[in-house]
C-alpha cells in the first residue's frame, strides 16, 4: 500500500494550507495544526483555490474530498497520521523544536516532511529519536496544482525513507524528486537565487524594469523550461552534435562571466522602493487574488495542453497529470454506492476554465461536445468500459451526434451532465445527454449520440461481451420507463411539433 | 505603415532559418545571403519545422507564404529589404564587418537588426554610414513560436529606430521588448547565464544530474515563468502585503548567498565528460529532431493555452498570438481572388496537434467539432460577419448540429473542410460541412448544422442586415445547384435508405 492514509499539516500558512488542499482533494484526512489565530481563514481560501482549480483541471473522478480537522496541539493533530508535513515560518530553532515534537508524538513508521525551502535536514532533524524517517519535501506553490517536491535526506534519513515519500507523492498528483545530497536551498531555490540576484541588478542599474524583465523570462525561455528544464533544451540547441557541442561553444564564456553575480547588490531603501513602485506599475491594476486565479487558470491550461503531448501519452507535468487522473479512473473516483439508475444519471460535474471560453467569456460550441463525450466516457466506466477493457482491444466508438444549443455557459460557471439510455441492442447504444447549469438546473444542451462497439485490431464493429450488456441493460430498462427526452429524433432544421 | 514588406537575412543557420520562417509565414519575401553550402538544406528544414508548427498553432488565415530567394552576395540580398537581420557567427568582427557592408548598400531607411546574444550594439555599429538604423533584436529559438526579441539600441541608435522595429514584429506575431540600456548579454541572456553556471556547480558537486536538474525546472517554476515571470509570481507570493513584503522576508537570504555564484566552476573534460553521459541517459532515446517535434508542440499548447487565458482575452505569449490572428483575420488571409462557388467551399486546411489527440494518438471527438467550428467561421467571414460586426452586437450562433464519424484522423495528419450551403432565409443559415484527410481526400466525418442571426444586446434572434444575404445568397444559389450530400437530414441511428 503506498497510498497516505492519513495526513498532519503543522502550520497552516499558504504553503501548510496548500499541502493541506492536495491532500484533502486526493481523498485523505487532514489534522492541521497552527496557533495562529487566522489560521481556518487562510487554509479556508486556499482550499476554496484549489478546489476552483481541481474542477478545471480534470474531469477524472475525484475521490470524496478527505475531512479537515482542527487540532489545540502538534499531539492531538499527528495522532495516527501516517504523512506529516512541517510548515511553520523559516526559522531554525523553531522548525527543529517542532519537528522534535512531531517526532515524539508520532507513530514510529510516520513519514516527517518538511517544507524548509533551504534548511538542511541534518539540521532538522538533530534531536529526533526516529530521524531516519525524516527529509525535507519542498514544494512550490500552488502546491495543490504545481507538482514538484524536491525530497531531501539528512545524515540521519534512510534512503527507504525517501523511495517511500515519492511513492506516496505520486497518487495525489506530485512528483517527488529525489536530490542525491543535501545543500543549502536544494536545486530549485539555488537556480532561483542565481536568477533573482542577476534580476535585482538588471533593476538596481536601470537596464529594464520589472515589468520588462518579466516579459523577457515569459515570451521566451520560461516557455521553454516549462516543458524541458535547462539541460533538455540545450541539447537541442547544440543539434545533431548534441551537448558536448554545445558546451564546447558555451564553455568559453564561463571564464568572463558577464553577470554581476560576485557582487551582492545592496537591497536598501532605495531600491525596495524602485521595485515595489515597478511593481506596482506592471501588476498594480490586479489585486492578489484576482493574479492568483489568472495564474491558476494559466497553470490548469499548460498543463492540460501538456497532458496532450508526446503523442498524447503526457510530457513533463502533464503526464504527472494524466498517471494522476489514470489511478483515478482506476479507483473508479468516489462512487462508493450503485448509482440511483431510476433517473437520468448524473455522471459529470465540472466547470467553465478559461482555455473553454471565446473572446466574449463564452463556453466554446466544441467544448459542450468535451463535456458530452467525457459524459459517454463515464457511462462506459459504469458499465465496465475501463483502461484495461479499452488497453485490451475493444472499445465503443461514436459514429453520430445531435447537439441542440439551448443557453449559453460563461466563464467559471458550474455544469453538470446527465444521461439517459434510450436503448441498445449487442453492438449499439443510443442515449441523451442534457448539460445543465449547476445553480438554476436550466438546461444549456442536449447531445443525442450513437455508439457501436469496436474491436480496434479488426478495425470493425463487433458484439460486445455479455458482461458489458448485463451491466447494461438494468440501465436501459429503468431509464426505458422515463418519458422520452424533447429533442429525440430530430434531424437539424426540423420544426418543432 | 509599419509592416515589413521585403526582408534580408544575411546567414541562414538555426537563428538566420528560423527568422527566414517567421518572415516568410507571415507573408514577407525574403533575400538570404549565406556562403555556408548546407543553407539551403539548413534553412529548408527549419522551414518544414515552422510551417509544421504554423499549421497545428492556428486556424486563421495565414497569408500566402513569402518567398524565399538566395542571393550570391550581401549586397544582392539587401537590395529593396526594409527589414535586415544579421545572423552570422558570434566573431565581434565577423559582425561588425558584415553589418558595415549590410550598412553601405542597403536602403537608408532600412532596419537593420542583429541576432548577437551578447555583442553591444555600439560595438556593432562603429563602422555604419547610418547607425542610426541599426540595432540588436535577439530573438531566442525557435524563433518561429517563441515571441520574444529583445530589442537594445547603441550609442547612436535613434529611439525611433527601436519604436520602428517593435512596431513592425507585431504583425509577424512577435513581442519586441526594449531595453533602457544596453549592456553585455542584455537581459535574458544574464538570467541565463546566471541560472546555468549555478547549474553546471550542481552537476559537478553532485547534488543532482541533469534529469533530476530538469525536472526541478519543469515540474515547478518553469511553469510559473512560462505566463507570468520572476516578479509577478513573487509579487503574489507576498501575498495581500505585496511586493515591499516579500522583498523584506526574502532581503536577507541576499547577505549570505547559498549560491556559488561567486565562483566559477572550470568546465573541464570531466565535468563535460559527465553533463554529456547524464544528458544522453536523459534524453539520449530520442533524435534532436524528435525532440524538437516535441518542443515546438509543446509550445504551440502552452500558447494555445494562454490565448484563453485571462478569461479569453489572452496571457502573455498567448495574447501575442491572439493579437497575430486577430490582425490575419482582419486582413482576410491569403484569400486574394473570389472562391469558386461552384463547389462547395474549402475553407479550412489545418493539421491534427498533439493538443487534439486521445493516448491512442486518435484524434479526441470534440476536436473534429472544433474544425466545423472554424469552417462555420470561415464562411462567416466570407459574407462579411468578421470581428468588427460582431464587436458590433450581431453574430450568428449555433443553435443545431448533427456529426457522423466516418473515419479516423491521427496525430499530425493533414485535414480539410469543405461547407455547403443547403439553404438560407433572413435568420438562418443551414450548411453541410465535410473533413477529409488530406492526401486520400476520404471524408473523415460530416456535419450539418443550423445557425441564426442574433442580436447579442436583445439577446434573441434577429434578421441579418441586406449585405450580409446578398454576400450568402450568390453562394446558397450555386450550391442549391449541386446534389444533396448524402447524410443530410438524417436523425440519429436512423437506418441508411
Amino acid at each position: 500500500m503506498t497510498s497516505i492514509q492519513k495526513a498532519a499539516c503543522i502550520g497552516g500558512g499558504v504553503i501548510g494550507g496548500a499541502w493541506a488542499a492536495r491532500f484533502l482533494l486526493g481523498g485523505i484526512d487532514v489534522s492541521m495544526y497552527d496557533p495562529h489565530p487566522e489560521a481556518k481563514r487562510i487554509v479556508g481560501e486556499v482550499l476554496a483555490n484549489a478546489e476552483r482549480a481541481y474542477a478545471m483541471l480534470t474531469m477524472a473522478p475525484l475521490p470524496p474530498k478527505g475531512r479537515l480537522t482542527f487540532c489545540g496541539s502538534v499531539e492531538e493533530a499527528v495522532a495516527g497520521a501516517d504523512w506529516i508535513q512541517e510548515s511553520v515560518p523559516e526559522r531554525i530553532d523553531l522548525k527543529r523544536n517542532v519537528i522534535t515534537e512531531i517526532d515524539r508524538y508520532a507513530d514510529p513508521e510516520a513519514l516527517i516532511g518538511s517544507s524548509t525551502s533551504g534548511i538542511m535536514p541534518t539540521e532538522l532533524q538533530r534531536d529526533m529519536q526516529h530521524p531516519d524517517r525524516m527529509f525535507v519535501a519542498h514544494p512550490y506553490n500552488p502546491v495543490y496544482l504545481l507538482p514538484l517536491a524536491e525530497l531531501v535526506g539528512g545524515e540521519r534519513t534512510s534512503a527507504e525513507t525517501l523511495k517511500r515519500a515519492r511513492d506516496r507523492l505520486a497518487p495525489i498528483g506530485m512528483k517527488g524528486v529525489i536530490l542525491k545530497k543535501e545543500i543549502e536551498a536544494f536545486v530549485g531555490d539555488r537556480l532561483l537565487e542565481a536568477i533573482w540576484r542577476e534580476g535585482l541588478w538588471l533593476i538596481h542599474d536601470d537596464i529594464c524594469d520589472t515589468e520588462t524583465l518579466d516579459d523577457v523570462i515569459r515570451y521566451s525561455f520560461g516557455m521553454r523550461w516549462a516543458q524541458m528544464g535547462l539541460f533538455e533544451t540545450y541539447r537541442i540547441a547544440g543539434g545533431e552534435a548534441g551537448m558536448r557541442h554545445f558546451l564546447a561553444q558555451f564553455g568559453p564564456c564561463l571564464s568572463w562571466p558577464w553577470t554581476k553575480l560576485t557582487d551582492v547588490v545592496d537591497l536598501d531603501d532605495a531600491l525596495v522602493d524602485k521595485i515595489a513602485a515597478q511593481s506596482d506599475a506592471q501588476s498594480g491594476a490586479r489585486g492578489i487574488r484576482e493574479l492568483e486565479r489568472i495564474r491558476d487558470e494559466n497553470l490548469v491550461g499548460i498543463m492540460q495542453a501538456l497532458k496532450a503531448g508526446d503523442g498524447g501519452k503526457g510530457w513533463g507535468s502533464g503526464k504527472v497529470l494524466a498517471d494522476f487522473e489514470k489511478r483515478l479512473w482506476a479507483k473508479g473516483g468516489g462512487r462508493k454506492e450503485a448509482p440511483d439508475i431510476s433517473q437520468p444519471l448524473r455522471l459529470v460535474d465540472t466547470r467553465v476554465s478559461a482555455a473553454w471560453v471565446d473572446y466574449n467569456g463564452h463556453m466554446t460550441e466544441h467544448r459542450y461536445l468535451q463535456v458530452f463525450g467525457d459524459t459517454s466516457d463515464a457511462l462506459l466506466r459504469l458499465i465496465g468500459v475501463d483502461f484495461a477493457y479499452v488497453e485490451g482491444g475493444h472499445s465503443y466508438y461514436t459514429v453520430e451526434t445531435h447537439i441542440r444549443h439551448l443557453g449559453e455557459a460563461k466563464l467559471g460557471q458550474g455544469l453538470y451532465a446527465r444521461l439517459q439510455v434510450l436503448g441498445f441492442d449487442e453492438k449499439r447504444i443510443r442515449y441523451f445527454t442534457t448539460i445543465h447549469d449547476a445553480q438554476s438546473d436550466e438546461v444549456l444542451a442536449t447531445a443525442e449520440q450513437l455508439m457501436l462497439h469496436v474491436s480496434a485490431k479488426a478495425g470493425k464493429s463487433s458484439a460486445a461481451p455479455a458482461e458489458i450488456l448485463a451491466r447494461l441493460a438494468p440501465i436501459a430498462d429503468a431509464h426505458a420507463k422515463l418519458p422520452v427526452p424533447q429533442g429525440v429524433g430530430r434531424s437539424v432544421g426540423q420544426k418543432v411539433v
